[in-house]
């Protein structure tokens, strides 16, 4: 059986997945990058803008699980643009030409359009579904791989609560954003269904890995 | 100067540090003895009970941090009793005869009555003020040593917005409470006057450790 994963998942010490005030500019609201920093900073952070340098402790060793095994993303509407993106006819996502997914990738609206070929192997589809039908349609579509669960804070939050997610890494930023997207609210129990293992980095970032118990 | 000092808090991953349905059987209501677990298995918390054995690793010695130190303690309504304690004339606090304060201990209430001397060190003093001025107080009980931030979740965030903690101890534990008092509710950027240090315990909590910033 493959598996559904979360990886890189960064929230703020008050649970936070993302700031208010989402817009073109501001992708994270008032969170900016601050969520996103320790990434930045390692090697696996640094390629993904073409770039060399970076860490390779175990904040790198960690976000470079992002990629293995993965034949699939499902992300949110939220992930894929700033508010009101489904008014553009033109978006194309964050990312530019080649975007950093190299799959398949189904991005969840309730205003689906045509897919999109991008360059170096990622498509967008469009797709309104609930959580399992769309964790089905990706696993056709992962031919044999795993599917990551792409974000944001509100879909992360619901495939949990569906009780579809086999592996997530969260990594808890030590802020205080005080307002925005809470990942954790109506999880109450979550941890039964997991092992858990948390990992304080040199960097200060916390790593908290939920592997799905075995049944 | 003496410190203002948060000790071997522990909050729930979603930041609760108590459940609902607080009451004289369920002092942390739906959260039961889960958020405390860790602190039991240490030599310091099995010596609280006259106990011997437990753990002698990082829990016991970040736990152990309690005592030293320490001239006065301040607590909030909340932590001294269940609700309604207040027309309990009777009502001495949760801890039995010889309480594991052993100093001046400054009890936050709308409804102050007389003082109350207990065994081996701890009298209990009741008192209505904000906290600058409860701070103040007890910091002249203390007689030169810092002053204890007891809880609960109230009053450590009343005492954290208000600037007046120079040290404290979180203890995350990877449980989802769903439900209960936030601790970190109205405190954004709180981040930025301390040093923030994090160690991951082998028993599966997070321990999370402010100092102050230098000014």
């Amino acid at each position: 059986m493959t598996r559904a994963r979360i990886h890189n998942f960064s929230i703020s010490l008050d649970g936070f997945g993302t700031g208010v005030g989402q817009s073109l500019e501001t992708p994270f609201g008032h969170a900016g990058h601050r969520l996103h920093e320790w990434m930045f900073a390692t090697r696996f952070g640094t390629s993904m803008f073409g770039r060399e340098g970076g860490s390779s402790g175990v904040d790198n060793a960690l976000a470079q699980q992002f990629e293995p095994g993965i034949g699939a993303e499902i992300m949110g509407a939220n992930k894929f643009g700033p508010p009101g993106w489904q008014d553009d006819a033109d978006w194309k996502g964050w990312w530019g030409p080649n975007p950093p997914f190299h799959t398949p990738t189904f991005v969840l609206t309730h205003r689906p359009r045509s897919p999109i070929e991008m360059e170096g192997g990622t498509t967008f589809h469009f797709l309104e579904a609930p959580p399992a039908e769309a964790l089905d349609t990706a696993r056709q579509a992962a031919d044999g791989k795993d599917v990551r669960i792409g974000g944001g804070v509100t879909m992360v939050r619901d495939f949990l609560a569906a009780g579809l997610v086999d592996h997530a890494h969260f990594v808890q930023v030590p802020i205080l954003l005080g307002r925005g997207e809470r990942v954790w609210d109506g999880l109450e129990d979550l941890e039964q269904g997991y092992d858990i293992e948390t990992v304080a980095s040199p960097s200060g970032v916390t790593h908290l890995i939920f592997d799905r118990k075995a049944s």
